[in-house]
């Protein structure tokens, strides 16, 4: 099957909920490097290289050299948020870069004025923002409805996405109302509570066609009547929640583990940090809907079904800790207790000394890029080959989810091949090998 | 084409050089396997799995269920060694295992009592064993070749592999002598220095027909002269140095960096360890030879010339401290010195609390079992899907190696699926979600 | 002022209310040692040495061998406790130590089966032994007192101390009953459930003159009724909770840091251990008893009331979890936030792979036989000196505590000097320089 | 004996040989510090308190505030340097403070330029400076005299005193030359190859009266001759080599592991830094000094001769890495295995992000504060008390160093009570406790 690509043509606008420290830093961050200032390490799509073809090719083209994407110079930036801050006050706000750094794209910066925000208390306690719409879910999924398209006519833009870099909503799961698309709809009319925010967001965006993809741990589009939604109206969702820091190392580290067939018996993970996300969290509801999309990876990339002897008893813990004097500058520690040969046991202990939203951005970024590619390849609906970026990949229905993140690297990178007529790689690389089977009889 | 796998009938000789620490780790795990005292853990023949067809099949059997392998109730263990010990003894004196564990397999290790070595002093210093081998190089050659004849007649065994468990040798490159398999034979015959140890065992067991995998840096089989012998008498070889410890640590985690771009500035390795490779590895000349196998990993997974933002300025620097009171266990220590997004710093410490043998033994057992079946599989010369293993795969002449675990277990297992006449799986998936492209004009 | 001191004629008994981890390591280990089979390391008084006199008189005696303490060799041990295990059988489920050397002390373990103890479930909801006394606090009080003269009698002792093994209870704060000894005493009689079971044993010990210390961090005799009891029958008290592991650790460094100044702006301390403590702590109220004691240690060493610049903003948090994989081996992780010249960060990480009755028996056994030599010597009351074994030293009525160990060190070796007619120690040291103020004018 | 201490009136000149990271970060941050832009944290002088008299009297007056030392604003700074940039741009080129705090500073910096080095490329390989003298050692000796004579009229100074912030010099021992003062100076004359450059320093300060103390591992100072040209003018000198970053934390961690006799098998100790001192460290020679300073202190605490059963059988082993991208950024990991109760052992590991120079500029600013203090209250010779601050303590013949530094920070405060008069503090405190031997009969 030959796939056809619209081309990247025009400006393309991403509009953020919740223009907090991570979007600010997507934005700084992208002005940055327009004006070659700075370079936009961790984005896989602008740093990173794609093999193709045999190894002694030598044919390792950047990803964004070899699938159409948009260009950083035709990205706009917008969004909403609680608080009226511009991008650049709240930028200074968050602490993230350095202040001479966002000197440079001040103007820039300042230009953007966050519109008033869909928002319910209820779903965040610890956030006291005053700037945020009134009316019901009816009339705010309206008026999100109009600020997009004043957004995309004042910008005069061809193409938008919608990214959910908000605070972690409190915990709930999927009801009677979000089990259909007339349910929802009926719900929204009906002003039912049980209608999250950022629900409001996603479903004005794939109303009009628009993809979108959650940074957040949030339900949101993981929802029967959402995912109808998508479906419907051709548009491209993934899964939730940014992988980053500790999780983005437990999926590094658990498929090592689980390739050499060690034993794991315990694995406890802290954190510490001290910016608005750390505060959010520290509220027990919020920080249960971390908790649940962190836990999952290592019960999918382990297999305990499979493996009882090496993964059938193992006690996972993780714990968020509130801790102001380090702001922005993350830290995890995690203590993992495996046994080898007979039993024998040995630890692993791993000291991140990351930045939260440092690693956040390029992953953001990535994510706007792929979701615009994908409504011009004309992908409809979940696209699974995103999980590389997420704690909670999103299948379908009744498919269990990949979280090693090399699987998830190789489905993004076949895809990518398998969209543009490349040859898929396996690996096997038996075509080096003239003579390997010559003791065949 | 359909690979003809003859079956694993009879017994299987696994004859070691070397019959120290992980020699008798393995030897007395087996005994305690084959007894049910014990799992063996961290062998990913025995106890892993391998995933069959889709995803929702659920096909996922263990290796060893899966390829005709032979049992560890076939397997038959001897070896040489500087030292007469019997293997009781010697894993007595390696102090690996519990005594309590030794004493359960006392009757079977007791009976395991080592050839003479073909030993050279100059190959590694600080090793004072007289239980050797006193002829030239040619009549070592000859006493090793009937020690192997002996040692198959005596046992009944149906087959034979050799495994290097000895220490490293000190540095040395190649040269004249090991360009070819003519000029090597009259190396031999002249008894020159320049012939390594090692090269002897490699030498006998290739000109029997018999797979050789070398778990040490040593040079050995990587050179021509005994890669033309190998494709001469279809036998299986492989590359050098189990990968254990630190190094299966960084060919985990580095491909996780790469795949998200995250640029890496510096990456600082300290082991402190206590055993009897502890100390040979004391001497610089043998440190050299390990510090060579270590240091390439990194520079192949990164590919700085490909990567230069990214990779291209790596301080890459690896200690290895003799310290008693660890023994055998064996710790490292790594900083990594990253940055992300617009250049900014972050950091990773890996604290592992490991153990030497106990995380080699498996490794040593799988490769022995699968050079079986290889030769069984009529493969011959260079199995490069065997480097997953390895810390310096060996490959065709010309081809850069790939020291990314992830993709050396996905050649393994795609290998393994070829050879067993079943799908390949590329992690495209796309045959999940029917309706994929429906936005498709 | 000379001081007469008993002599430690006839045996010592050592009664602990709590037979667990704790007092079936001290109880095993003193048996160990009395046989010869092993050390009693970490104990001060038996390992360590003390300076007399000058450092150029080389006079550095055994602290045993140098204050009349009772020995080894003269000590009975009993007890309480709500499950009716025997010592050994205790010890095996606590498994602290290993199979072997408890084997070799079984016959002296089994012999000591614990009396039933004085509990109420409120204190500690997640204990569920049912070898309990019935009546009201006063009848428990007097059979406590019952039971400690037959323990006395039955085993021909000359004196007898109490020590505290038990679990941490509940938060609670002193309240009227606990006032005067007037109020306390009518609250026995009238079954007061604000009595804390830990005072019942107080109680009947301080009522016979005997001492008592309290190894967990529960209030007991820190309250004003049992000091005036403690008084008026002269009976030494010191103050709760074993200094071990994290806190240990934190009192070495905290002095360290201060001693040079360095500013301190956060401390987040972690632990994850999986034996009985662990689980009792798991309940929040268990917690709150814990934090308390642990939290004060920081603000006494550092003062921030007298240096604002450099302590005036820690953020310090505590973290236990509750983690079975690692049993009795505790482990601990701190990060520290300092800054130095010119306000310029730096972190410190600790990572302590402890054992938590490992570093606690030691310390039970020094502050028995120190209390023991205190009723000898006539010392009634607060024994501060003893605060260097403690995590909430006890003081003097507005006196305040130290925390700084080495200074809690210093006077607990002063004191010794100061009862055995030594000099005092000052480190002046002015008179190994005879020409030290040669240049005075 | 009353002390009699001249007034601190007038100017005090602070003379350095080597103006590289440690120098200019004082420089700049005591200029900072009267320009009120910064504090001087990590200076026990400027931030420290010492408690004066009982608990209960509060008085806690800050050191600089109980003692007559000099005030920051009175410190006229100079030095000696093979480069001969000037102080200003030798700051921004050891990277330590931002280019901002310098830029705040840049004018006072600036005019500091070095005076032409005395020097010898055989005692540090590594430094290719051209900025030297160019004569004998003994006209190199007078040329300094003369320097120092000028600097002081230059800047209208009452007193000067001089600090050794150069490089380490190879490793030396004494040899005759050093042995008096008569053949030292008659080594001088005929230029003696074994007399090292810094040791003209001292000699040169010593002479003139000055008092010289030295922040690297060199012998300087520590020899008969120099010690005998001391006390013959009366100056005070010091022990060697700032105690900063790895040993600092040793000697606070030590002196509790010894306090509690929890038994010590082995201390690991690692360092990664990329500053100047690292590359002048990467050199055999020059590391052996180091690492002779660095070995001692364990020694010293744990005084295994008296304690051969804890501390009898300790493998000390210490790395210095040089690792260029860390930069003045120190790193240091330690692995301390200990044992306690019954042998059973337990680790502590520690990480120490810190600072080389930020750490050592407070040290050295105390150092020379005091020392001139110690001029003015006639203190000649070896001043033991300032060991606190120093790896290698300089004490009296025969008499065994003080390495905890929590007893060297007794001598300190107690030789500052001293020479003001104020009781010396016991820590007995037996004056709290009226009753404490009420049970005396």
């Amino acid at each position: 099957m030959k796939i056809n690509i619209q081309p990247a043509k025009g400006k393309l606008g991403i509009l953020m909920p919740g223009l907090g420290a991570v979007a600010t830093t997507i934005i700084a961050g992208v002005e940055a490097v327009k004006k070659g200032i700075s370079k936009p390490i961790g984005s896989h799509t602008q740093m990173g290289t794609i093999r193709l073809g045999k190894r002694t090719e030598n044919r390792n083209p950047k990803i964004k050299d070899f699938v159409p994407l948009a260009s950083l110079n035709d990205i706009v930036f917008g969004g909403w948020d609680v608080f009226e801050d511009n991008v650049y006050d709240a930028a200074m706000t968050a602490e993230v870069l350095e202040p001479g750094l966002l000197f440079s794209v001040k103007e820039e910066l300042e230009k953007i004025k966050p519109m008033k925000a869909a928002f319910d208390l209820n779903y965040a306690k610890n956030l006291t923002g005053t700037h945020v719409k009134t009316g019901t879910r009816l009339e705010m999924v309206n008026e999100l409805m109009e600020d997009i398209k004043n957004f995309q006519k004042d910008n005069d833009l061809d193409r938008v996405v919608l990214l959910w870099t908000g605070s972690t909503e409190i915990y709930y799961e999927p009801t009677d109302v979000h089990s259909t698309l007339e349910k929802f709809e009926a719900g929204l009319a009906a002003d039912d509570k049980l209608i999250a925010p950022s629900m409001l967001y996603a479903y004005a965006a794939l109303k009009m066609g628009i993809g979108y993809v959650n940074g957040a741990p949030n339900l949101t589009v993981d929802i029967p009547a959402l995912i109808e939604l998508a479906k419907l109206t051709k548009s491209p969702i993934a899964g939730k929640d940014f992988k980053t820091g500790q999780t983005l190392m437990k999926t590094i580290l658990a498929p090592g583990l689980a390739a050499r067939s060690l034993g794991v018996r315990g694995w406890f993970s802290t954190n510490i940090l001290g910016n608005r996300d750390g505060l959010v969290l520290d509220d027990p509801d919020n920080f249960k809907t971390k908790e649940v999309s962190k836990l999952g990876v290592l019960e999918d990339i382990f297999k305990p079904e499979d493996n009882p002897d090496l993964y059938g008893d193992i006690f996972h813990k993780i714990r968020i800790n509130y801790y102001p004097p380090h702001g922005d500058s993350k830290e995890s520690w995690d203590n993992i207790d495996i046994f080898g040969w007979l039993g024998y046991k040995m630890q692993i202990k791993i000291n991140f000394l990351c930045r939260d939203s440092i690693l956040a951005a390029p992953v953001a970024l990535d994510l706007a890029l792929f979701l615009d590619l994908a409504k011009r390849a004309g992908m409809a609906g979940v696209q699974e080959w995103l999980s590389f970026y997420l704690k909670s990949p999103q299948t379908a229905p009744g498919l269990p989810a990949e979280n090693d993140i090399f699987k998830q690297l190789q489905k993004l990178e076949n895809t990518l091949r398998y969209i543009m007529g490349e040859d898929l790689i396996t690996h096997l690389g038996l075509d080096y090998y003239d003579d390997m089977f010559a003791g065949q009889e």
